[in-house]
């Protein structure tokens, strides 16, 4: 497989300075690169590599266009509007696809009074209850379980060994990864003579369109009513969601995330990885989590957090510097007490 | 569907306060009911909203009687034991339950030997290992897998991709929800000539009665002899149980704790999300490890612990409240010191 | 089952001090043992316990050779080069091993153009993909998916329910617990006018020879190249592996740890439990990680560090000493302030 450059360019609708005449014959990152890939740099902290990269070519993106000094460039670089998602354009034509599962597998097992569009594909061993809905173009994958009157809309992928509970309703576009598991219990007890009885889960769990959901996270369905994901949120993998969460829109959860029951979060927020959210708290639009905080009270909207119990991030960052610097405080009012006491 | 309120007073052993002649369609949560919804509060911060609530009834428990001042009411009260407990028996009325599977599908494969009690239901895509023992009502959903030797007693749900490893010894009435993995090996190695050698994990897992572990749970067998889970333990998803781990009766253990190998784990002990603890400690009856507790050392009974490493929980407290004030701290000092420079 | 103590001592290659002619029925731990049992003490501080047990023999390490005090003992003594593992040698003797799986059963599910060595076992519901390989004593069990052309080397153990996606490359010996997900997709997102876009996750993941991977862990797939694990690393449960990950040699990673993306981790590195590591940064060789470390910058080789942000764990350690003192230094400053204000 090699392409022209001036081929490449015009796929990412991108303009070349440097030599324009050469093929490419691969993609690599600007690190790994060798003689005739093409590579990109997104982070500006990473142009001092186009000096010393292997690279034929490199994807940069318009913004980076001052900090460029190219007098020094041997290679070729694009300017595209996003380098990163360009590169991922043309890294597509060099890792052909691999061919998608098509039809209904005869060993896939198929329920009573199940509707299913046009174009869908049922892996082996994928089962599916009686009175699903699946739209057309989605694909379910082997070992995929889905419960009675539970609907998924169009175009979703589930992956491998999903298991998704009774009655869940899920939009379209939808990616589900290997391992996650929808519509489990919420955890809800209470004390009667000295046991734990529980709860009943009756509620459901609903998943909007353009949602990804990673490798062995768990959303479990609301005690009624139910638990929600907004369009466009993207949830890494092993995150918990507690029963009767509402998630907004467009919303970022990083790995191992856990978030307690009734929580609300907003659209447009970021949780970055092994936050901790309590229970029945809100977090308001925009709100930024950063990694490992523990949010114990509700957050307004447009707000940055982070530490245990979270708090705005810059008096966090005070706190937190003030804390290295105890050992020399320690030392310091130990003299300071023996000059009084002199 | 639609229910009078006298007859769902009759079903909970509640009793009414205000209009008793009305009929009930739909049950919601105290902010989301609308006209002819039953809702009901079980948290006393919660109260006040029975002024502005649009549910026509909502069911309290008796201990709120002294604290609602009923003269704004235009709705009707239910006073039950248990508010929350009630609702649950209310709402199971009008969410009907689906049908449980029944029967052992044609696409279950079952080893040999297998001795399956009265009215045991096995779905499609189980795989059931030579020498397992199911007992009688036990459900066995999709995709699950139960090694060789295993034991599960009568009773159970056993929910979609649950793994459970050869010789597991599982109690009645036990709830194992999908993807949990109980009885992989525990996680020991032992250095030789500078690479890792593997401990043969030989013992095996037991659930006692009335367990619930939840999705994603891992729960390693023990190296020898067993790791054991106590009568009418509750465990949530995604929760790590390490090799020869025991835990006593009636403990809750929240999302995403993470308890190493031989800890011993007392009876009615609570684990909020997020904890960890350390190898071969005890954790004593009844105690409280508050979220994202970090527990090094060994726990005496009744105490109520947080922080990392965990401390007593009012002295944690005290450490956090002077962390929070050190940046004046800081101040104050530097203020001190200027003085005395003086 | 019952063997002589001589016989057990030729086994292990130990020398047996005190009565040598008996004879042994059970094995157990140093406390729960009873009369005719064998056990075993690893850690030094157990040592007391030889003065207690019931046991009728203990495996001892010869280093242990000076701490003990044997005039005391009426029970026999074995010393090994190494307790445990001589202990589990023995071990397995009483427990003996079921059976492992053979053949490829009628209901697994092979694709097309699929190579499989000698004496692969496939158990019932497994799927595997097309032009797969599997080498030679490999063994898949129940429900475990093998994407298109992924590659298993010889002597792999896949337990129940693993999902595999397409062209992931298993070295041999490699062992991956139940649950566990190889090769979903990485996070990545771009953000365009005002959602998040999916970057195609175009890489693979390499797990090389003697590499272990405990239940439920998942492991992305590189963005493009690939995210590694190299040979001998011990991963635990419910471990998160971002992509583009590259993780040396002999690593111990321990339960429910989270690497972002693009670390870098060296060779015989140890990482505890509940650690995070921020993305793109390395760890080098030799580096041991405390439990709950949150390391947020590279870290040089032959370090230990500790708490979050993760440091010298010297250093961390004096920085702890000085908070658990907080509340008395506030209160020696208000006293200082006093003092100085007469």
């Amino acid at each position: 497989m090699q392409k022209k450059l001036t081929e490449l360019a015009k796929l990412i609708n991108g303009e070349i300075e440097g030599a324009r005449d050469i093929v490419i014959k691969g993609i690599a990152g600007i690190k790994e690169a060798k003689k005739g890939d093409v590579s990109f740099i997104e982070n500006d902290r990473y142009l001092p590599l186009l000096d010393s990269t292997s690279a034929s070519a490199v994807i940069v993106s318009h913004k980076h266009k001052n900090k460029i000094d190219f007098s020094k460039g041997a290679i070729s670089l694009i300017y595209a509007e996003n380098s990163s998602f360009a590169f991922s354009q043309i890294a597509s034509l060099f890792i052909p696809e691999l061919p998608k599962p098509q039809g209904i597998h005869p060993a896939a097992v198929i329920g009573k009074n199940v509707a299913v569009g046009k174009n869908v594909a049922v892996q082996a061993c994928a089962v599916i209850g009686d009175n699903v809905q699946i739209g057309a173009g989605t694909i379910i994958y082997s070992g995929v379980y889905i419960g009675q009157e539970s609907c998924i809309d169009e175009d979703c992928l589930i992956y491998p060994n999903v298991s998704i509970r009774e009655r869940t309703r899920i939009g379209c576009r939808v990616i589900i990864h290997s391992g996650a598991v929808i519509g489990s219990d919420g955890f809800g007890f209470f004390s009667a003579r000295g046991s734990h009885r529980k709860i009943s889960q009756l509620g459901i769990v609903e998943i909007n369109d353009d949602v990804e959901i990673g490798a062995n996270t768990t959303i479990d369905r609301a005690r009624f009513n139910k638990t929600s994901i907004g369009k466009g949120t993207k949830i890494d993998n092993l995150v918990q969601i507690g029963h009767n969460v509402v998630i907004g829109k467009n919303v970022i959860i990083v790995a191992q995330t856990a978030i307690a029951g009734s929580v609300q979060v907003g659209d447009n927020v970021t949780i970055a990885g092994q936050v901790g959210i309590a229970g029945h708290i809100s977090i308001g639009d925009n709100v930024v989590a950063a990694a490992r905080s523990g949010i114990t009270k509700s957050v307004p909207e447009n707000t940055s957090v982070s530490g245990f119990p979270a708090k705005p991030h810059k008096h966090e960052m005070k706190i937190k510097a003030c804390v290295q610097r105890l050992p020399k405080l320690f030392q310091k009012f130990k003299e300071l007490e023996k000059k009084i006491e002199k």
